[in-house]
């Protein structure tokens, strides 16, 4: 099967990586991103996208590939001299290069353009070669309810404050996702799973990069009318997580830090879930009843690797021969390719 | 007479200088500058006030003193990627540093704060020795009316746009203070030239400096109303601009660019003009009727040069013997000292 029109929901880093693999394994094809926009956050006056700007710049070759999000070659003097007028917050990291970004969205925003036109806009500059949407026009903020260390009383901070400032270290309660009820998919999000013949999960963050999109009003049922099928790719590796901390945000929902934990979170489509099938690592078991589970190489560790593990997830999109969840102590090498 | 508090009605670079050779001369004073604020501008959704941050790093330390205007050290990062995104306008000198500036202000006016407490509290960090005062909390944009050089129609353009972009090539027809009428001085500056002993004019473009700060409703009847004299310092020297463009302005409004023509331009007090003294070149002549001239160097060309240009100002403010006007002719070396 050659498909012409693949759809995958992303995250920053791990959903920009996926999706140049994904470019690279099937050029021809039409892809559309929906990305994640609940770590919005307006500092400074600036209205910053982290995962709509991490994967514009990765399929767009701006980005650093040292630190995984913002602008190669980035230098921080605007931040510093934020800084040495006390201006807070300081603990974001706001490049000159990136802020120019932002700079342009928010001028175009303030003018009444909504984000996904911004978007398209800015895209024009870095011809990322898929389609990037945002997952709503309208502002949805991410909040992590924690307890104040002092007094134990809860709080609400913008997830960018939890996730950055504190590292994710204050354990969180809840996260909500202020602005939601107002929201509806971006244009072009509904027609994408409609005309689609496979969506994907990238291998994001379950909670707060896919789990939020997802909570888009709407946008769930418009990505389970879809004709093609629904694959996921497990962020979670051995256990862990492979980039992020997302075994930080999986407990609040009571879900396990495994592949198979996340799997059953996401849930079989035939059972009113997501998945038509389940990409774990190499090595990893997951049992997800009524769902495809397969075991591919999972870590992005180079372009070619990565390719191949967009290959195999559109290979899972296909159907074809589940592979038998492997024995207990049976681990093959993490880095192992599919094709070795 | 020693003075306890003096006023200067300053516009950008000339302004600049000024101030900081009146605070090396009388250190013990209080200061006041009213700073044009006709000259601000927003461009990528920045507010940027040009003769207040001219003024403010100058007297801060801050400035770039090759260049008169900007931060030293300064970058270029975000402007060129602002270009690369094709953001217009690409034809402001939009520095790295300044931009912190602007991102500071520009949030603190979406705020709510006005100017005058916006700039206070960027001078906090500048601590520039002098109390900076916009000349009104209100927009006022100085707007040039030109004729398009393709179909000769009349058009106003932005001051900026004129002064920067075009470098004041096409010809002005005059100069229109938007939003003036609903402009009033801004809180502090009737006070201080109330509590002043002198006010002296800087050696500003009269028109679109000085003559911009007296274009707001109220404010040029409160300067009258000091009970300092008042001393005007020529911004022409030996019949030509110092520097800036005040030779593309003056003709508009059909002065001579000239000291005697810009001195009769402001006029003696006596008559409904504004002058007590006025200050030319040494060696300049300036016949203004009812106002007492005096010659003395005016270059700025060291911080020696300018703190005897203020001490002469303040001379001139407490009275004195006046200078006859030089014979034609008798023209002295344009960087002689008083008291060489």
């Amino acid at each position: 099967m050659s498909f012409v029109h693949i759809v995958v929901l992303a995250g920053g880093v791990g959903g920009a990586r996926f999706l140049a693999g994904l470019r690279s394994a099937v050029p021809d094809a039409r892809l559309t991103a929906v990305v994640n926009t609940g770590d919005d956050v307006t500092l400074h006056g600036l209205r910053i996208c982290p995962d709509l700007d991490t994967v514009m710049y990765t399929l767009g070759g701006g980005i650093d590939p040292e630190r995984g999000w913002g602008r190669a070659g980035e230098s921080w003097t605007v931040r510093a001299e934020l800084a040495a007028y006390g201006a807070e917050p300081t603990w974001f990291g706001l490049g000159d290069r990136d802020l120019a970004t932002h700079l342009v969205r928010t001028r175009m925003l303030d003018a009444g353009y909504p984000l996904s036109q911004v978007t398209a806009a800015l895209a024009d500059r870095w011809q990322p070669g898929v389609e990037l949407l945002p997952m709503t026009d309208q502002r949805v903020e991410t909040h992590v309810v924690v307890a104040d260390p002092a007094t134990g009383r809860q709080q609400a901070v913008h997830f960018q404050e939890w996730w950055v400032r504190h590292r994710a270290e204050p354990e969180a309660r809840a996260f909500v996702q202020v602005g939601v009820d107002a929201a509806k998919p971006a244009p072009g999000v509904a027609e994408a799973f409609a005309a689609a013949d496979a969506v994907l999960l990238a291998p994001s963050n379950p909670v707060v990069s896919v789990g939020t999109i997802l909570g888009v009003p709407g946008l769930r049922e418009a990505l389970l009318a879809t004709p093609g099928r629904v694959v996921g790719v497990s962020p979670i590796v051995s256990g862990a997580v492979v980039r992020g901390m997302a075994d930080r945000c999986l407990p609040v929902l009571g879900v396990e830090v495994s592949a198979e934990g996340v799997g059953r979170h996401y849930g079989a489509r035939s059972a009113g879930g997501l998945l038509d099938a389940w990409l774990v690592h190499t090595g990893d078991a997951a049992d997800v009843p009524a769902v495809a589970v397969r075991a591919v190489p999972l870590l992005m560790s180079s372009p070619e690797a990565t390719a191949a593990l967009a290959r195999a997830t559109l290979d899972a999109a296909v159907g074809g021969p589940l592979c038998p969840p492997p024995l207990a102590g049976s681990r093959r090498d993490p880095e192992e390719r599919p094709d070795d």
